[in-house]
């Protein structure tokens, strides 16, 4: 039986539970990197595809139009600016640009069309790179497997959660943890799926919300 | 010397970084506990006092106003329903009530008059319950010491969140981490306090807090 591709979370937070600034600004990430950069390498490798919402993806997207007309005027081709091309980009938009890099696929279908067609296809695990909004979609539609929390020992006091927020009562598991000596915390959580209590749950949360709404 | 009395947050928060539902629900923290009650028992016998922003207070006085009335009925002295007679609790509030259970004092003056008599004071280390509000305001007067925060390994989607928001880069050290079998991790943070810098980033976070307004 093939091996069932993972959908994970992969990100850094602040220890108050924040992935940006409000404006976006990730500055507090600029860090020295330990030698293996938390991971980042072995994780990398056990991945062959990129789930990203299109803000999340458009300054990759600027960069390649820039690229493009600097190449075109000097009548060359383009550089890649995706990923690697080992490295398969999914990125869910409404509106799917002119033109984009090779490796890059624009996705409209519904969430579950487009991972029941991932989980056909043969591959390894993929990267679900956010915001905020996409993991909160693909979360409510029981389709991230498990999440891998890189705490950094900040306090940024606000700015954009890691989930879109939402009542929720979605349980984890904890896999494993680990730290580094400069005090960057890794949470490894696999999302619960107990298929009736997972449906229960979100009925429940759906109802509670309603009442908020009243308010 | 006298050993400096610490002012700790000792909390949970769910892993999407929150410590309640947005109306104050905590349901979520309900749930079997570990022997050790998750290191509760250390703690409590470590601190002598508790810090209460004056709606985190709010439940137990009304218990309190409750059994003084039931006693009273019955020409009975009202029961302490503070957390035990050798814990003192501070309790911030302009508005403090006719009356109280005996162990709270309520608070007035300024955060650092306040701290500066507390570590006038021989005592064991100091317990700030919160809520965010009067979290975030001794943590941006460099009052507080260390974050003993407890994930619970579940996303509640939206709430209260630890500190209340605020534009802020405030380093911390990780001094230890622990988990339970149940997925627990308690992360044990100490505020990093370099004088210069810190006084630094205040100034550097209150401009930028001032340009962030102007939008």
């Amino acid at each position: 039986m093939m091996k069932e591709r993972k959908i994970i979370v992969y990100i850094a937070t602040s220890a108050d539970g924040y992935i940006a600034r409000p404006d976006g600004n990730v500055d507090w990430l600029n860090r020295p990197r330990p030698a293996d950069d938390y991971g980042m390498g072995a994780f990398y490798k056990s991945i062959d595809a990129i789930i990203w919402g299109r803000k999340t993806y458009e300054p990759l997207l600027q960069k390649f139009a820039a690229a493009k007309t600097k190449a075109t005027a000097r009548s060359k081709k383009p550089k890649a600016q995706s990923s690697g091309s080992r490295i398969k980009n999914y990125i869910f938009s409404r509106q799917p640009p002119e033109t984009f890099p090779p490796g890059a696929e624009f996705v409209r279908e519904p969430i579950k069309e487009f991972t029941r067609r991932l989980h056909s296809e043969a591959g390894k695990d993929i990267w679900m790179m956010g915001g905020a909004g996409i993991i909160g979609s693909f979360l409510d539609e029981g389709e991230i497997d498990e999440f891998m929390i890189h705490v950094i020992p900040i306090f940024i006091g606000d700015g954009i959660p890691l989930v879109q927020p939402r009542h929720r009562s979605i349980p984890l598991k904890l896999l494993s943890m680990k730290s580094w000596p400069d005090g960057v915390v890794l949470l490894h959580y696999a999302v619960r799926t107990q298929p009736e209590s997972k449906s229960a749950s979100k009925k429940d949360g759906r109802a509670k919300t309603n009442k908020k709404r009243q308010h």
